[in-house]
């Protein structure tokens, strides 16, 4: 393939996790000029010192990745939640605000937000993580109808059952409790990190164009 | 009518804002013992505090409110975003954990979240208004699957368009920016706040038990 | 209870299948004046001809039922389809297309829907039946739109999993099919009849005057 | 770009209207065999002979158009119903049937239905139409999770707001009311066919292996 992205300036953030290896490395064999960013965004400045540091931006990946332990609603304290806004929530906000005035002058860019389908469909002892990713998915619904007009794209994916080392090591693979919730899921299978990267190049790239504030599920057909 | 709810101790959070007092009425016209309490959720132990001092608690109505100036992103405030979160999403974490314990031995309980259609459809300068709405819906349909087994109902409402002080003061009623909104509201009229309530009423009663983390749109056909 | 339908003519249609005799019960104690009717409704004039013989209609339950057998795409003939079609989605547009005008004149009405949760999430071997629930479910969301200004309320239902002799006879109970379908329902148990026309009473009856062109989940969490 | 669809033979429907023209082109130029046809689909034995005529079918673009005009439900007569489940959902069902079995035996194929918005959003004066979208992607949503195990990818889109002459002819492209509905879409233009043939063949491309019965809006974020 390739070319896809060629002479666009991409940032993924916490880079060495979820799916920032996987996007780093499918977008540069289209081309693009990746900065893959691994700072640590629960410092407030960081989203901004980011933004700041990489100059022209012509697709933001947002890429927020947080790992936790499933826990019954009652075990879980507010230091849980906090977490996973810090991580999830806040950082995501700075990042599309810091971004977005040299998008709207441009008159173009993508945004990109790497959601999890956890806030589209219920399981259980996901509480506070569903929590947080949901407030992604509505903030994208928003935001990308209110910088529409500017021909900023801002879209989100919804994502479950892709192998990564964060939510899927291979150790949880061997599982019974894996193979049950795959029974679930009508793929029968992960995706691998580069085929929902695919999906995500179809958003960052030029083909999206006519997509605003729109959350994709990506999850084998668990939700559709 | 009458009678629906007779026996039942049911608790309504910032009882006066948004669609407390609608509540408050209602259910007790409809025989409940309702417990409205107005206490500042954001202090830490407040939601504790309050179900410990309520007791038993059979329905819980997590009506929590804020009001806001709508903004594009690049000027809201990191402070801003943290006033949504301690509002009307660290509050709902609280209350649903400090009241499922005597639910779930109970083997019965529900708890309704008046949640915002802003979280379902995009609209511009809402973003972080609408994120933390997103959070209440997507912790509603995890958090109702999990308690499913123990027979207590967790459902929530998305609304928009119900004549509250909060939200549509008369002034901002006689504004042309409403009247140009209306239009895109299949109903062509905002909701009383007791129709409103009347739905509510439906969730936290006994015929809503099949019902588990669902999210119902309340906007008069803006969102279906 | 009782008293919530008092003065109101109601047509419930294929009242002897499906949720038929369950709405007739309770909409009778709740005062309404019910013509359960049972005519074959494949008949193209047959729709027509119920409505002139009803007179005055002020909720129309449009309850349209069929049993089928499941089967792979490749072994459903046209025939099937078109028997789908014949039951679930003719006379559908038949029954409103006649009873709207009476309730446009008189800017009130009610039209529920009795749908399938089969139109809202995919299951193997079930092809033609969702894809006639799902004609049903957009016809609903249009016409509710359509009709708003009028005044009349058009909406539906998608339910699974309630216990009626037409979807879950006794015998299909008792088979390990039916078991490992409800491990993935988290109500855990069927519906009874009685409650899901509780809700279709809601929806029928004075307090759903704001919802226009809905569709609501009624399947134990199984969709939400 | 060029390439992604090298070696595929392809089917598209209906060729000369809708979706066909920008899809056939579009393929091509990516390297696949298009077997565009335009044969008439409302005959019952075409969509069988179709398939039989084009032996080995990698990929079948389901491109059923039709041209109507929107009337309100009590205008709508049962031929204008029957015309719309002729040409939009009966070819469905006898063309996937048809493809099926092949696609099954080799453990892979794409089947892509070019759907409408419609089905997902009400407007007035769609009913009927709306109705046999929908039936389009209920049908979708269930085969999609009935052949996901065979290795075969159903998908739909929802579409609207796309330039093509079937829908969106220059002459109302000048009326006052398609500049007023433009207003309810965020993207504030139409995409142009080319665009929309971008989504399809991401659907239809080796990049969509992980969706099974998902339907995508396509409509400049009127429906997200």
């Amino acid at each position: 393939m390739g070319g896809r992205l060629t002479g666009r300036r991409v940032v993924v953030t916490d880079s060495n996790e979820f799916m920032g290896p996987d996007i780093a490395a499918l977008f540069r064999e289209e081309g693009a000029e990746v900065l893959a960013d691994a700072r640590d965004l629960t410092v407030p400045s960081a989203s901004g010192d980011l933004i700041r540091d990489a100059g022209r931006v012509d697709i933001l990946m947002v890429n927020l990745a947080i790992t936790y332990s499933p826990g019954f609603v009652q075990d879980i304290e507010d230091a849980e939640l906090d977490r996973m806004l810090d991580r999830l929530v806040r950082p995501l906000h700075r990042l599309v605000r810091a971004v977005l005035p040299q998008m709207k002058e441009r008159g173009n860019g993508k945004i990109v937000i790497v959601g999890s389908a956890a806030a589209l469909r219920g399981q259980p002892r996901r509480s506070v993580y569903a929590a947080a990713r949901g407030a992604q998915h509505a903030y994208v619904r928003t935001v990308g109808v209110e910088v529409a007009p500017f021909g900023v794209n801002v879209n989100a994916t919804g994502q479950n059952f892709v192998e990564n080392p964060t939510y899927f090591p291979p150790e949880y693979q061997a599982t019974e409790e894996f193979k049950k919730r795959m029974e679930g899921v009508p793929a029968g299978r992960l995706s691998t990190g580069r085929e929902a990267a695919q999906f995500l190049l179809f958003l960052a790239g030029p083909e999206s164009d006519f997509f605003f504030g729109q959350v994709f599920p990506y999850a084998g057909g668990w939700v559709a």
